[in-house]
């Protein structure tokens, strides 16, 4: 007696537990909103990634960047899978996560992680296949690293040497020169980080950089777009000028 | 004995989960912060939920907006049962939902879902019962609308076009058409977005869009209000000079 | 054998939510992020945590105040733990979330609450040792609030009374002059969440305002480069430029 009595207590309890776990992590069954769901499926799906302004790859770079940056954990596994899925390959994921400790914060890398093991766990890919500390740094391009310096003396003045060393070493010598995710990828990142969190003060550099770093006018104006979807129309409306502005002043 | 055993573990188990559960839902027990949970009841709830410059049902449509764009979940059941306590109607919400999911991104309409739905299903509001993607939309200002895509152009030039098509459709020619929440509770929660998340660059034109939607001066003082303490001091006081800005050009 | 059928289910239920809630409790195992772990070791805790500029505790009081105003929880509970072995009292912590109640909003207290008790509960810290709404105030600078409240009614004019209001009572008649944590600490935990929520228009006024409680310009500037890791570079390098400006102010 004591034992099924104990063990109805434990279904309930698990009763209870299995459909709150499923919602912690996001399993939203849509029956509270059911016009989000039908938006999700025809204009989100059916519009904007189909669109051709931005490759799927490099939209699933923009839209896991978005949520880690903002710190929205509800929907990272099953982004983290369309990435995969996407052609983002584990380590670039890996190194997107790093390079958002950066740029978002570590608190926003720490957040995602558990999401990103979750489903590396599930599809086998070990530890031991992703990138460590230690990689064959990209060579730097010394005279704009070197401009990058002078730039944030004049900003800084003797305010924070902290900051102006961290972001000498290792942000810039190591950091944007890890191999397993190339500069462009990084600028994507970079840039949808700077959006998503309405960060709009470094945005202009950091357009320019990604533009110098391949990212293409179009490429970037639909980043835009994408992340009106993923971080909000004003971030994407704060960010929209900033774009027009540099992209004007580099044709001028 | 391994009944008896394995018993012991999941007991254990359950033991550890129950509370971990309660408190990933967020129900603090105010043990670690007895002050706070005074000015909440002396302040919070005994002087701000009480002014009349807004009423109860506004500031529940102010709060849940707030939580849900900046995320923060450990309060969101309580205060959608608070919403829909204050006449804040089911399909209010669900369409507050919406809203939000364009105007503070996907992730967050999705990181509240499972909330609303948590709330909706313990008071049996079944799917059915809420709007789908097909209503009837409500007429457009064919003036007023010309004039924000001419704005949008000017801002925009042709550095975004998706973001120019996507504002224009579905944006402003069906969600802010929607009817089942009106234009004025709309731009109620557009301007609690863009204060709650810091976004004051489109500020001015989203409170001039609210006052002629009906939101008084006097109302939308109160919003600012309300949101120093649900989405922090700062966030009002980056909002305030705004609104005061707004309401002495509409007077001259 | 229903008993071992309901047991084993119950078993896989418990093993599935075992690492679940690890998981969401923000135990992640770096398995993800190899170098991620590197930098977090070599760099964050091998350089950061050990300069000189700014100590152990403060940088603790500034971590806590950063994850809480941006809410990530992933790594609070072990941040409280190092918050404590660092020399933050409990009071201390508790008066922390109740600042940042006002200055982060009450959802990022609300969501704080349970790691805080979690760790507090562990370590036998009780209720009615920490500090109620009845405290014996701090006498306040009364031409500086004069000056204060003049400044107010000059940003805000009549447009919104309700937040001149409880910025006078209770933010800076009650908060600020509460005894558990002094002028110069509140001072770190505003301009934190300041920084972390990239809210810089009010930065200037309490980089003075902290330099006036007695935080020296080489702690403010180590503020800056050690948020750049726990909100983010963006944030840091929107930070910088203003506290040079206010440095150089001071100086002139």
């Amino acid at each position: 007696m004591m034992i099924m009595k104990a063990l109805s207590t434990l279904v309930l309890a698990a009763s209870i537990a299995a459909p709150a776990l499923a919602q912690e992590a996001g399993t939203s069954q849509g029956t509270a909103n059911p016009a989000l769901s039908a938006y999700m499926r025809d204009v989100v799906e059916g519009q904007l990634w189909k669109r051709t302004e931005l490759g799927p790859r490099d939209r699933s770079l923009v839209t896991i960047s978005a949520l880690i940056a903002r710190g929205y954990g509800a929907s990272l596994d099953a982004e983290v899978e369309r990435a995969l899925a996407n052609g983002v390959k584990p380590a670039e994921i890996s190194e997107t996560v790093l390079h958002l400790a950066f740029y978002a914060g570590l608190g926003s890398a720490n957040n995602a992680a558990p999401a990103v093991e979750r489903v590396f766990a599930a599809r086998g890919i070990s530890t031991d296949s992703l990138p460590g500390r230690d990689v064959d740094f990209l060579s730097q391009n010394v005279e704009g690293e070197a401009a990058r310096v002078a730039a944030v003396a004049g900003l800084l003045g003797d305010a924070s040497p902290g900051l102006a060393k961290f972001t000498t070493e290792p942000l810039f010598s190591e950091i944007w020169l890890r191999p397993d995710l190339a500069p462009r990828d990084r600028s994507l990142v970079t840039i949808t980080s700077l959006i998503a969190l309405g960060q709009t003060g470094q945005l202009a550099g950091h357009l320019n950089r990604a533009l110098n770093n391949g990212v293409t006018p179009a490429e970037a104006g639909e980043v835009v777009a994408h992340l009106a979807f993923y971080s909000g129309w004003p971030t994407a409306f704060s960010a929209g000028p900033v774009l027009r502005d540099v992209l004007d002043k580099r044709t001028e």
